[in-house]
């Protein structure tokens, strides 16, 4: 029997899509009547204190949301094979945001946008996509399709991971070592880490002083698509109004939704979208965890298993 | 002998350049004493009305610039073959340029940068990048460029030209008849046209108004990186203002610099970059022209000859 305990969406149209998938496979949501012991998988999304009580039979945690920092937390998580949604969709939604704010900044949107204000014709010609570096955070599936995106854009990519990774047409940088050297050279820094207790406050005044200086006019960049733990938005505002930044667009944030006082809504070199880069497809959703549990309960192993040690 | 007609660009270091890559080619200014009949080539650039006055045994017209439109309305445009700039390096910044202002688009920036200006955190999920049709006009060395730079981004590409064009994975429309089918599939369109009496206001409202609605949140729109005469200004503003387009990038104008009392300046759906998507690079251009003037003196043909009737 699956259980859904999904909060902030809709249950009761992913409840029924399940049901479709998996018939005749008994599909269940918190309210119906059911024998906790007959559950053996639950399907879960930001789950309330009490979801996993009773479940003594679970086979595995199914994750919507690739990043499962918050579900780590959970008071009560139950000791089952945590599964993790791996979303080609979700990649590529990821990256149409990644490209996009890259792309931006690499063509000074800051600059023009002050002169179109001023109603000024002043001639300055971008760097070609070659001369700038982009530097990934993050070589999971996430960052890997990224610079797979970015590549035949012409940009000069690096990236930093907790292991390394040798990705085509990618310089690799691993572990604390070679953090700073990877740092000293990007003009634009995306984040697609984990959060995890060794990467949370990443994005920090320390760090983006660490950047290139001077190989993209206005200041170097910072790209945060993965949570809001890994910023320190103070920093951030220090940073982009005393240039150390030259801009930073940020899809999440320390407190979402990002309260009405933060500072960092009224910064022109600020660009904010509220949690929107990438969202988790119900139908992909139901395709990937069906075919995951039918495959399970045929015997095979389970895939996309999140290593507790790494938090990830 | 080279001789060099160049406005509104440093000419003399153009000059260096070419004498220290042509040596021991003469290459002579209009400033210098040289015998007009000794010229073979002019490399030009928005020459002026007498600049052509004797050279009688011209081989050659070498055009600085992708775009010949400015050249061939020249009143005394000698009979020599135009040879047209095709530039790898300007076809990656055009391409740059392309992406950043159709991938901005498709990410609904317009929507989010008013939201922030709000303080409103509305999640709104852009579509994928397959769900958005991006439609390109001109399928030259410019047009094919972009295509193959949006395609691995995921974009549905549609095209259309003079003549039938067959780029992989791109729809191709072509000519007056399949113009209309070819708008109606089109969220993003994207113009990269030689500016030719054909062409010449392309981008006008009727036009406007054949464009794929609903497709894009806010209303289909336009980029233009090709010339100011394909564009009717009032209608764009109009457009823009009234919804039937969504936003527009324009880095080209009927006069330039853009006048200080244009309507455009102030249109917040309107993103202004003062004709800076692509330069030639003095580089690039000393050795594309170096080569073919050492090759047509060595006796091999001209390449990239500018069709007269074409217009391109």
């Amino acid at each position: 029997m699956l259980l859904l305990h999904l909060s902030d969406v809709d249950e009761a149209s992913w409840a029924k899509a399940f049901a479709a998938a998996l018939a005749p496979y008994p599909v269940v949501r918190r309210g119906d009547e059911f024998d906790p012991a007959e559950i053996r998988y639950i399907f879960v999304w930001k789950p309330g204190a009490d979801a996993f009580a009773g479940l003594t039979n679970l086979k595995a945690v199914l994750s919507l949301g690739a990043g499962v920092d918050a579900l780590m937390q959970h008071p009560h998580l139950p000791d089952a094979p945590i599964v993790r949604f791996v979303d080609e969709d979700l990649s590529q939604r990821m990256s149409d945001y990644v490209v996009a704010q890259v792309s931006m900044h690499h063509r000074l949107f800051t600059r023009f946008r002050a002169d179109q204000k001023a109603r000024r014709w002043d001639q300055f010609y971008p760097p070609s996509a070659s001369q700038t570096s982009v530097g990934i955070m993050g070589m999971g599936v996430l960052g890997q399709d990224a610079a797979a995106r970015l590549r035949p854009l012409g940009f000069s990519l690096r990236s930093w991971s907790r292991t390394p990774k040798r990705v085509e047409g990618v310089e690799g940088f691993a572990g604390a070592e070679q953090f700073d050297a990877f740092l000293a050279g990007t003009d634009i820094l995306v984040n697609l880490l984990p959060l995890t207790p060794e990467t949370a406050g990443i994005l920090n005044m320390e760090n983006f002083s660490k950047l290139r200086r001077g190989g993209l006019e206005g200041g170097p960049v910072i790209v945060n698509a993965a949570r809001g733990g890994h910023q320190n938005e103070a920093d951030i505002a220090r940073a982009l109004e005393t240039g150390i930044l030259g801009a930073a667009s940020l899809d999440v944030f320390q407190t979402e939704p990002l309260p009405e006082d933060s500072p960092l809504w009224a910064i022109e070199n600020c660009y904010i979208t509220p949690h929107i880069a990438a969202i988790s497809d119900e139908a992909s959703g139901v395709r990937y965890f069906s075919r995951i549990l039918e495959d399970h309960e045929a015997g095979k192993p389970l895939i996309n298993v999140v290593d507790r040690k790494r938090g990830y």
